[in-house]
């Protein structure tokens, strides 16, 4: 195999850097940094949706503090497509940095539909958009020159990026998969990654999610006969259909579906309302206005002639499904016998356990839940199977791999592709977070790593704490034991009116004769070291790690002890 | 159809009443009460591992009240097999009653095996096993007659129940599969099931976890091929292989073929070393003592020599291989182009996250980690598939049915099942916890609910309480505030001189400034109240809405808040 990479100057002393500030191990909360000598760009501003250990977290979004302690250099924000984990954390974005974003018409559509909301609004002004259509003209910036061009994925329109940079073609690909029959938007534009690999790449970032299935992934429009058969099954009684957002293209399908059965369709859940309401306006759901009613309007109507497009396809609590799940939706209300499809992604990590609560509940209150264990192709990824990745691997035959948006496992999976294909392990750099790769003279070296923070953003609060993070573990595994020792008018501890005020550890109504033995102890710990100790801080230290062994002792347990004066 | 139950007196009007104590919606903590007049016996005591959300529980019990209540007619705990979702509560139960425990060698040992544990010595003393083995002859108590079958499943010696009632035969098959070519057991007893149902089944008791996987399940045998693959490309190369401590016939698989390719076995974690201890004394695993070598002198030996069963296959926390992978463990260190295998159920609800993060942190480290993804025939399961469901009850062909053993979502499928075969749907009771069905001549009806609550155990202390676990998940989202007010010697409240103490809400060292606002706060709700209401309860109430109120407006959180006088 020979390489010839395109490059500006082949003695330039500076390097290309590629930085993986997020997108790698979590898969979400995408973030990749291009920096050559006084100029960085970035791809993707994404969230990740928080660990159930995360206690109180809404979303988790990147550190960027690189990229503020750079902000001189930084010139521009390119977004590949319309999913959080590659645009969520904008918001985020525009509250630290004033650089452009190129984004296409769906993914500015979406953004700007959530800044309607009243916390939002600012950022309709402050956003600077630049419309990056895989037509657009290469954007030129003073070394990095991108151009866009168009892949499939589950939602329309997603970009794969060529970036010309002074040491070679680097093609980022995140999130893809190759459909010749997509359901809205053309087919990938094989030919450009098939010009672009003749002229030379250096460096191919790639989507490896997807690696361990074998062969080709499925079309979307295969999905078609799967919606035909379960209309035609549900005929005369209520009709549900799941999945996420996002996802348009299932959405095209099941209102073409709706059409051709004469079902009206009703969007469920704000989610759902806000991206088809996206979505109409820019032409991507060219359906006739009167095939839609309201959820209110369709509670008076015969369910039998209406199918809900509705959200909550993980069982996320509060989402619409949950809530009719639990009789708590005020809008709309199950019927005996209906039927209620899972389209969507049967296991994205961590949500098992709440998808199969809801089904339970649905199923229990007589409905018949249609989900992939029981019902073959009921969902196709949107994520390219090894044939894909494979495919795309040997168009653009690049110098180097970076793989992005996969697990550590994953990376490893895709890293044996290639080897298998008779490419070097060298040759592939499976970065965490915060690692970078430096390119120079056309070689690729390991970079040095930048340090990363967990940026944890609670509901409406701003930024959390790793410490009050860290206190929340605690009180949530064993409560909390606050002792309050009061001080005479002369400021000295009286120990034998200790109060001790207790939640989460034991139930105090249940336990006064403990409560007074934690009381008798306080006062027995406290006198016990005042003599000794006449710093307070220290007495309090003290009485805290005697408190700790003591109801360990007891109780075998280690609820967070607060020793206190007043 | 015709049905001929057998029955002791047509006439009679006392009914047999069969109660889900346990084991369906939740599948594990598996407890099955059979009640007729003055006898009642109980089939099952198992836990189930707590949800993320039950912060500080270990496990969850059956709620025993019922049988408490009754216990003067409680006369016997019959075990089906040795799996924690079905014996694992014994511990409790021996603490509230004086039965005797019917169960195999196997169960027994497991069981004798927990209780050489320093905290549960006691039980070794109160237990009062019978030995009941398939060859049993039929237990006679008052009104059940009582014997076993042998049945398949992921632990050697799984039975099923003849349960002779006055009302008919009652046939209670748990987890099971039907397996022609078991490893270390001998195939199931389908005889015995034939002849129950030409002698005429009143019930069926049956597993459905299975029932959306078409076909008949796979043999355990099956799975030789994938070992003898593995060790062959694993040649010269550490090699581990983690599976269920429980599952003995995998190990004996493992172990024959170590023998095989001349590698000692290792085992690795305290639940695979027990388990593999009390089969060994069994006769379950027979094979040389020299064929193993401990942890400890494995650690000098040529890592290609040996090979290592190693418990955490869901990525538990704390687990033998979880510190493998974290560098953790101090007796089993990783080596360079090692091979771990998961062998087991890929995806048992809420593990996905765990394991995905142990299997990064192996391949991190420089492991080749071959799970069901990548490779084909890692695992068989231990429960029948709808082929075998469907052949036991057209074998027992039991006038009704109960489906145990799985979720809503699953007997409903098992249900759809059997109206595929021409059942009537309501010859099968989809009994949620606590609900029951009658017997009476002939006839089921659905009995009266017995009210269950969530009982959860924490790491031994005991039975934790619905208030202290609200307690606990509201402090873990929010953290905890609390306000002390001082009063002087008169017993006056001084609202100025209110101390704040606060964790998991905010980072106090941080926040000097709100700090003083809240206590200024303190001082004003407080002299707010204070003329109005005398009685200190009241007032306290008052100013803990108010800070609520205050608190959530000024951070959009809502902590505990406790107000306290001292």
């Amino acid at each position: 195999m020979k390489f010839s990479i395109a490059k500006d100057n082949m003695n330039d002393k500076k390097v290309l850097r590629i930085i993986n500030l997020g997108g790698t191990e979590t898969v979400t909360k995408n973030l990749t940094v291009y920096e050559y000598d006084d100029e960085i760009i970035a791809v993707d501003c994404g969230v990740y949706f928080p660990d159930s250990e995360m206690h109180g977290v809404d979303v988790v979004i990147p550190d960027f503090t690189y990229l503020e302690e750079n902000s001189h250099k930084f010139k521009a924000l390119f977004i590949t497509h319309g999913h959080e984990d590659h645009f969520g954390a904008v918001p985020y974005f525009l509250d630290r940095f004033d650089v452009p974003i190129y984004a296409d018409k769906l993914v500015q559509g979406f953004l700007r539909e959530r800044f309607k909301d009243k916390d939002s609004k600012k950022y309709a002004e402050k956003v600077r958009f630049v419309d990056f259509e895989s037509s657009t003209p290469e954007v030129h910036l003073k070394h990095f020159k991108v151009s866009a061009f168009g892949v499939n994925h589950s939602v329309p329109d997603s970009k794969g990026l060529a970036i010309r940079t002074p040491e070679g073609l680097v093609l980022h690909i995140a999130d893809f998969k190759v459909d010749w029959t997509p359901v809205i938007d053309p087919p990938i534009e094989i030919d450009k990654i098939a010009n672009f690999g003749n002229e030379g790449v250096l460096c191919l970032l790639s989507d490896c999610l997807g690696v361990t299935k074998e062969g080709m992934s499925a079309s979307e429009v295969t999905i078609e006969p799967t919606f035909l058969d379960l209309f035609e099954k549900a005929k005369g009684r209520q009709l549900m259909i799941t999945t996420i957002s996002s996802n348009l293209s299932r959405m095209y399908q099941i209102i073409k579906t709706a059409e051709h059965y004469g079902r009206k369709v009703v969007l469920g859940g704000r989610s759902i309302q806000q991206s088809v309401s996206v979505a109409q306006n820019l032409g991507y759901l060219p359906f006739p206005d009167d095939l839609f009613v309201s959820e209110k309007s369709a509670q008076s109507q015969n369910q039998g002639n209406i199918v809900y497009i509705i959200a909550g396809c993980y069982g996320q609590v509060g989402s619409a499904l949950e809530r009719v799940s639990r009789d708590e939706n005020e809008r709309i209300y199950l019927e005996d016998n209906a039927m209620i499809v899972f389209s969507a992604d049967p296991n994205p990590p961590g949500t098992d356990v709440m998808v199969e609560k809801v089904m339970d509940r649905l199923t229990l209150k007589g409905a018949e839940v249609v989900y992939s264990d029981i019902q073959d192709n009921l969902h196709i990824s949107g994520h390219g199977t090894k044939g894909d990745l494979t495919l795309i691997a040997q168009l653009a035959k690049p110098k180097y791999f970076i793989p992005i948006g996969g697990t550590i496992t994953k990376m490893r999976a895709y890293r044996n592709m290639l080897v298998e294909l008779g490419i070097e392990k060298e040759r592939v750099f499976e970065n965490l977070e915060g690692e970078s790769v430096e390119f120079s003279n056309g070689e690729a070296t390991v970079g040095s790593t930048i340090k990363t923070e967990l940026v944890m953003i609670g509901s409406d609060t701003g930024e959390i704490s790793p410490i009050v993070m860290k206190d929340r573990e605690q009180l949530s595994s064993e409560g909390v034991f606050v002792v309050v020792v009061p001080r005479d008018k002369n400021g000295n501890l009286v120990p034998e009116k200790s109060e001790i005020i207790t939640r989460g550890f034991i139930y105090v109504k249940e336990s006064p004769e403990l409560m007074q033995q934690y009381r008798d102890f306080a006062a027995k710990s406290i006198n016990k070291w005042l003599d000794k100790d006449k710093d307070w801080n220290e007495l309090k230290r003290k009485v805290e790690l005697d408190f700790e062994k003591y109801l360990y002792k007891k109780s075998r347990r280690r609820p967070m002890v607060l020793v206190h004066s007043i």
